[in-house]
Formats: structure tokens, C-alpha cells, sequence
């Protein structure tokens, strides 16, 4: 259940994903190689760093100034710089099950995110930004399977601005399941053959996903611990039912 | 249920932490002033940056040269550096109640942290660590209240060497309430005036607590679902039910 991958290629390189966008006339913030940077003619801060290939928020840094660009431009690996966009990040959920077409779109808004994961969001039917991440997804051609994450940021000005794009499902899609959107159902319907039913809008506005810790406690006992040792641990082998 | 303001400034202040570990004769890694850093005569590389008043892992770098080092004594508002020491950091949970007495000392290995806090731990029953730890709460005085929750770096080598001192409950005391230190139990029974049972080593050995992202979802519904601003959204009144 995924795209082909000349698809993840152009979609893990944000360099190839800035040059996608732009080709397709899609809003994005302008994106520079470090090549780019150092010949150009005037530079507006803050700006924004991250690994061209990277993912779940890993090295990436606001720069306020020419100090910080520089250092970071020496500590990243294969990095891009960005222009810094103020506004809402929002990810938008586009179901295209088998047929390749975008057939529903749940934005979510972000409101707080941890470790790359939104960690507090909120369905926003904003049928512009619906609309929007229904032509990124047309865009890329009918070669996209499953459920196409999109990520953009939305300014007080209205702007709707891509800047990622991921050919599977994010891990805040339960929040669109659990405002209706219901992208399992949907596949496996396709799957047996079925031709689910599917109303571009048919999900319910303003549900909220909170998430929190949960924890599970496992008796390993003393003689299945493994030893302290100065390198991260691996994880051992466990039983992974819940105490509670 | 918790200590004097004397205490509470000594280990929000990292230097303050420092002086009075090492005064106690409590192993500890060097630590040092940006004054001190400037004169100091042979600096080892790696170090370690972190905020003086610090918490929860903000802005701690690691810094691998002298670049590293002038960039972020550059960036980080009052900051201190500190030996890098390698091995397990551990957590332990040091039970004083009202008494102010170290009663029970649980360590935790902590094998993955998340934003500051474990997200993977163990307990590891090491009578040398529980002793180290009593040590460090007997050297404190007994004006402590509750929970004492101190982080150490456990070495390849079996040096003990503190960096915290949190004289509250830590976010990963659970883990020793499920290993059998009944932490709350033993706080109401005391506060009823009843003289709880408390063995030293009254815990289970190799309990392992493993955490991970649980959801609430709560429709508010788009009249009431705040609208899209520039800055961080605050978070609207909400009926905390999880739906699962």
C-alpha cells in the first residue's frame, strides 16, 4: 500500500519536493542548497535548516542570523535552508485508497508536537486548505496508494504553503478515524472489492486528539536484566501486555 | 510536601549543585562557569553545555571542539559546562517522607528519554547506587520532604557521579510505586500519623516500564474550535474523557 519509488525519491529529497511544488505552481517556501546559499544576493532572516533527507523534526534549527547559519551549515549533514514561514502548521490527511485519486481530505491543525509527533491537533474542514491538498495530490499523478500526508503551514494571511510531503500514513491519522474519516474501513472495502463510500467531506469539524503518557510495566527480574553498560541498551525481549 | 527554599535554590542552580555535591565529598563531573571556561588551562573535549537553572534536557548540547563551545556560550543564556561523562544515567527515587530521613532508594536505569523525561527505565536494585544515593540525601540535610529524585551517570568503571538533584517526585516515579515502593501509601499513612513500614530494599528488582502515546479525542465542534492564528493556540476548555 504505497507509492512507487520514483514518488518516495522525489518526496524524501526536499529539494526534489521544493522543485516539484514550484514546477506544479503549489505555494512553498523558497528552499536553497548550501550552494545556493552561498551565492545569493540578499539573504532575510530567520531562515530554516534541515537535513535534505530528513525526518521527524531531526536537526532541524531556526537561524537567526549569519552566525547561526554558518555553524549550522558546518554541523549538518547535506543540509537545505529555508525561508522561515510564520503561521499554523497543519497536516492534511488525502485518502487515495486504490484508485490513485484523492477522494477525502482531513486537515488537521498542529498545536503542539513532540519529537516530530503531533502531540496535541485538531480537525480543521477548511475547504481552501482541502481544496489545496487536493491539487498537490493530483499533481503527483495516480501512482500514490493508501493515504498521502501532506504538511503545510497556513499564515494569518491566508496562505496555504506546502512545505512535505509523505506517501503513507502519519502518525496523527487516528484523529481524522476518529473524526469519521475512516481509512482502514476504506482499504479494506477496496481490498475485497467493495466500492466504499466516500464523501470528500465526510468528516465532523473541531474534533481535538490529545495525546499523554501510558505506560506499561513489565516484570523482567533481576536474572533477565541486562547488565549496565556504558552504550545504549538494546530493548530485550518482553511480554508486551499491558498491567493495567 | 516539599523542602526549604535553601534547598530548592541550591539544586536549581547548577553551580550551587556542583559546590555542594563536591563539598560533601559526592563523586560529581567538573563544572564550570563560562569565567572559569575562559581561563581554564587544558580544556578536554567533549563537553557538555546546559542552562544554569535548566530542566527537562532544554538546550543541553553536547559540544565536541572549540567551535561547538564559542558558538553555544554564544547562544545559551547563563549557561554552565560541564565534564562529559560516559555510561547509563540512572534516577533515584529516594523516599524521605516527613521524617526528612532517606527511608527507601529506588534507581532507574533510564534506557530512552523523551523530551526530558524516561520513556524507557528499569529498576536496578544495586545496593552501591541505593547507598550513594542515601548519601547524597543524608549530606542534604533533613529539611527534605516527600520524594528526592537524583539523576546520576553510572561508568563502565562502577563511578557513581551525580548531575541532579530534584528535591520533588520526578516524572518516572511510577515505575518504583510498580516495583512496590508505595510512595503514596507511605505519604497519607504518615500524614494520618501512622508509622508506615518501610524496608530499604522493599522494591522488586528488574521492573521495566515502557511508555507510549495514548489518545484522547474530544469533539468541540467548529463553533467553539479556536480559529487559525499566527501563534501558538491556547489550549480551550475541554472535557477530559478519553473516548477509549
Amino acid at each position: 500500500m504505497i507509492a512507487e519509488p520514483a514518488v518516495i525519491l522525489t518526496c524524501r529529497d526536499k529539494i526534489k519536493t521544493f522543485e516539484f511544488l514550484r514546477a506544479a505552481g503549489i505555494d512553498t517556501p523558497q528552499t536553497y542548497t548550501p550552494q545556493q546559499i552561498a551565492s545569493a544576493q540578499d539573504l532575510h532572516f530567520p531562515l530554516f535548516i534541515k537535513p535534505r533527507n530528513g525526518s521527524a523534526s531531526m536537526s532541524v534549527r531556526k537561524l537567526d542570523d549569519r552566525d547561526d547559519l554558518d555553524y549550522f551549515l558546518r554541523k549538518i549533514d547535506d543540509p537545505i535552508v529555508q525561508e522561515f514561514v510564520e503561521g499554523v502548521e497543519h497536516t492534511l490527511d488525502v485518502y487515495v485508497g486504490l484508485t490513485g485519486r484523492p477522494r477525502c481530505v482531513v486537515p488537521r491543525a498542529r498545536w503542539q508536537v513532540r519529537g516530530g509527533e503531533v502531540s496535541k491537533g485538531v480537525v480543521v474542514k477548511d475547504p481552501k486548505i482541502m481544496d489545496a491538498g487536493r491539487r498537490v495530490v493530483e499533481a503527483m499523478g495516480d501512482s500514490v496508494r493508501g493515504l498521502v500526508t501532506l504538511q503545510c503551514i497556513v499564515t494569518q494571511q491566508g496562505r496555504i504553503r506546502f512545505i512535505e510531503i509523505n506517501p503513507r500514513f502519519g502518525g496523527g491519522a487516528p484523529l481524522g478515524v476518529a473524526a469519521g474519516a475512516d481509512y482502514p474501513r476504506w482499504l479494506l472495502q477496496e481490498l475485497l472489492g467493495e466500492n466504499p463510500q466516500i464523501a470528500f467531506d465526510g468528516f465532523e469539524d473541531g474534533v481535538c486528539m490529545l495525546r499523554y503518557d501510558w505506560s506499561a510495566f513489565i516484570p523482567l527480574g533481576a536474572s533477565r536484566k541486562p547488565r549496565v553498560s556504558p552504550s545504549r541498551q538494546p530493548f530485550p525481549d518482553f511480554d508486551p501486555r499491558p498491567s493495567d
